[in-house]
């Protein structure tokens, strides 16, 4: 098996076959097939696409590329993943609730990068937190506590991490076959039943539009099938931020308050959406009617506030922050945003805002980049809402860096106004459901 | 300027600046673009293909990318140059037809790959034959003799080199910009003023089609006028290999009989119509008609087999070959291919007829692969040729490998009859030339 004619049949829209695909992923691995012939072989996707068994098999092989967790001694394990977007904090407050209601929840996060944010970053604004467990912490953590949100371990579809690092350096990360298969080989290895997946859609996602994020959502679905994994994919607006907060100790508060009952409608609506599905999906709720109710409860009587303080506390993290949010580190500065005439909100272009926070170092341009956990963006007015002249629409959270007078003026021009009214986006889009 | 936001410009089907494009290629022969980048790169052009302009950018950062011979001292030089394809000697018969006119003919060639034969291989026929002249010894013999045919050296354009290696390796070969800049990039170098150009076109070239050649016909037009260098594109049929012989010995006798007045029509006209065009390049003939009277005049009277034997004894080969073929090495066996019965030739797969000397040891599937200057194929009828039942069609020149019996099956298969009669095929399919 030349890995050349591989590439030329990819080149010429041809299809590879689950063994051929096996033979580059694990030759690139071990270093037998070398960087440039997988970058050419990943622009020939980009270009040409992978059929529906093309991109199973590829999943298998960056499964196969390392090990595979073994929860089924803890019945059946549901995970939760979005494909990012700007202000997206809702793990932070769906995976308590769902543990919670006694569903193991057993979470592997990424960083931010670019305008979108990162799990792992957003709970490392709190003193303390680990996100560096190794597999057998992991395994006695959520024995113990019914929750883990760590990072990723390095055992876990290492062919993944390889082929991401050079699909970033190649300019072929915007294909979906791959794009799929780099968060399926994740869940897969990282051994759950079933994944509750949320495609964003929008300015401040990577799928803009609703046919790519449907194609890549039904891409997923085919997938988990594939691996006799469950999965439910939620396509959700990313025209504007989620919730208000944008930069992580400030959305480490938004998910606070919203496990406290007091979040904004929309990123609430998705954590109990969310959650309803994942318990279906785990079998602790017969359907979503039953599981809301589940959810819902949870949210009421505080049990997922303090899975959530039992979360921090178990791994390392200062406790205290859940019920003192005060105590999350606090930009030196805020500037308030003021409306310069009454008016409606008609767009928050989302990835302004993301690329405003990263100017403010809430994020990071390149892998690696240190971050502010302090800094960016509230959100004090939403798509429909109207601003009366002279009053707040947004306030900024800054460091006090020569950048932020710049990031002031995206967050300012990322709004968009209107005299006549607006009405409110719709945050689901679709759905996409495996069986 | 960072090279994925040049890839992923490319991959978007824009277009890179001329000081983008050195910036990559100065930087990949330099080490500093890393091969995968530049493998992404190029498969991004596969796909958008490459404008004008920066085709013509291209060329001139690979010619950038090492020396550029100075030949002015002999006046006009004017270099030729076939796309590649079976049974192509014509360099040996063209080259010193014109350089016995007159005109200085600095060569350099490069080696067989595939079905494609190479000139340095043919020659290398000729006991003692050197092909790895440096650049002294090269401006020495041109002085001298007037002529040279020797491999390309690593001075010129080294960017080429490396970049064609990775085409080969990543399937990122068959792009015009890409080939198209590769071939000019060595013409410029070497100094020459203006080039003869060959587009094969056939089953046994690299443009299996007129629309395909002719685009890579305007494209090295349009890059030689951009760098001053007066090209002349013949487009060939290549749908039957050229001549009779195919082979690197066998070819080079073909040659010497073309310089007798000995050849086969096909490979004689063309060598006249090159040659003629070769020295209305190079100013030694006012139009083409006084050019071919010229070149038709050293064929004659014997000049042109004079100067080859002058250039095979420069470069320290046995010149005695030039009189007498007979010490050319010869296969140990020759299998006869007779015709089943009375017919016309209605085609002879040329690409099947390459492969078949490839598997006969003449040709290389890889670089670096040895060869067998002995073996290969004599046509006995061409396309239109009408064969007696029991009469030869073609005689394969074997060294007794286990591979010979499939390989003389494959002959006999390129062949395919009709009882009809059938015309023979035009072999000028047509011209594309530059002021």
């Amino acid at each position: 098996m030349r890995a050349v004619e591989l590439i030329e049949r990819k080149r010429d829209g041809g299809a590879l076959s689950a063994e051929e695909i096996d033979h580059l992923v694990q030759g690139y691995v071990k270093g037998e097939i070398p960087d440039y012939q997988m970058a050419a072989l990943c622009m020939a996707i980009v270009w040409r696409g992978m059929t529906a068994k093309e991109t199973a098999a590829l999943t298998a092989s960056m499964v196969a590329s390392g090990e595979r967790l073994d929860l089924s001694r803890f019945g059946r394990v549901v995970d939760k993943h979005s494909t990012g977007g700007v202000g997206d904090k809702t793990t932070l407050v769906v995976a308590p609730l769902v543990a919670a209601c006694g569903l193991p929840v057993a979470k592997m996060s990424g960083r931010g990068l670019g305008f979108s944010g990162g799990t792992l970053d957003k709970l490392e604004s709190i003193a303390g937190y680990r996100v560096d467990l190794g597999t057998a912490e992991f395994l006695a953590q959520l024995e113990r506590v019914g929750i883990v949100v760590t990072g990723q371990t390095k055992e876990l579809a290492p062919a993944d991490g390889l082929l991401y690092a050079l699909r970033d350096a190649t300019g072929t990360v915007p294909a979906i076959p791959l794009i799929a298969s780099s968060i399926m080989s994740k869940k897969i290895a990282a051994g759950a039943n079933a994944v509750v997946l949320d495609v964003k859609v929008g300015s401040g996602a990577f799928m803009k539009d609703r046919r790519s994020a449907s194609v890549l959502a039904r891409t997923m679905v085919a997938i988990g099938e594939a691996h006799g994994l469950g999965v439910t994919c939620e396509l959700t607006d990313m025209e504007q931020p989620l919730g208000r907060a944008v930069g992580n100790a400030l959305e480490v508060a938004e998910a606070i308050a919203a496990l406290r009952g007091e979040g904004p409608a929309d990123l609430t609506e998705l954590a109990l959406v969310a959650g309803a599905e994942m318990l279906v999906r785990g079998r602790r709720a017969r359907d979503a009617r039953a599981g809301r109710k589940r959810v819902e409860a949870a949210l009421r009587d505080g049990s997922g506030l303090a899975k959530l303080r039992e979360l921090v506390s178990a791994q390392g993290g200062d406790a205290r922050v859940v019920d003192d949010p005060a105590r999350l580190p606090r930009a030196p500065r805020v500037e308030t945003l003021r409306a310069p005439r009454t008016a409606y909100v008609a767009a928050i272009a989302a990835d302004r805002v993301g690329i405003a926070s990263v100017h403010l170092g809430a994020g990071r341009e390149k892998k690696g980049d240190p971050i502010d956990h302090r800094t960016g963006v509230v959100l004090h007015a939403k798509v429909g809402d109207s601003v009366e002249r002279g009053q707040p629409f947004a306030e900024v959270h800054v460091a006090g860096r020569p950048e932020d007078a710049a990031a002031i003026d995206e967050v300012r021009t990322a709004f968009r106004w209107s005299a006549r009214r607006v009405a409110k986006r719709r945050l689901f889009l679709g759905r996409v459901a495996g069986r």
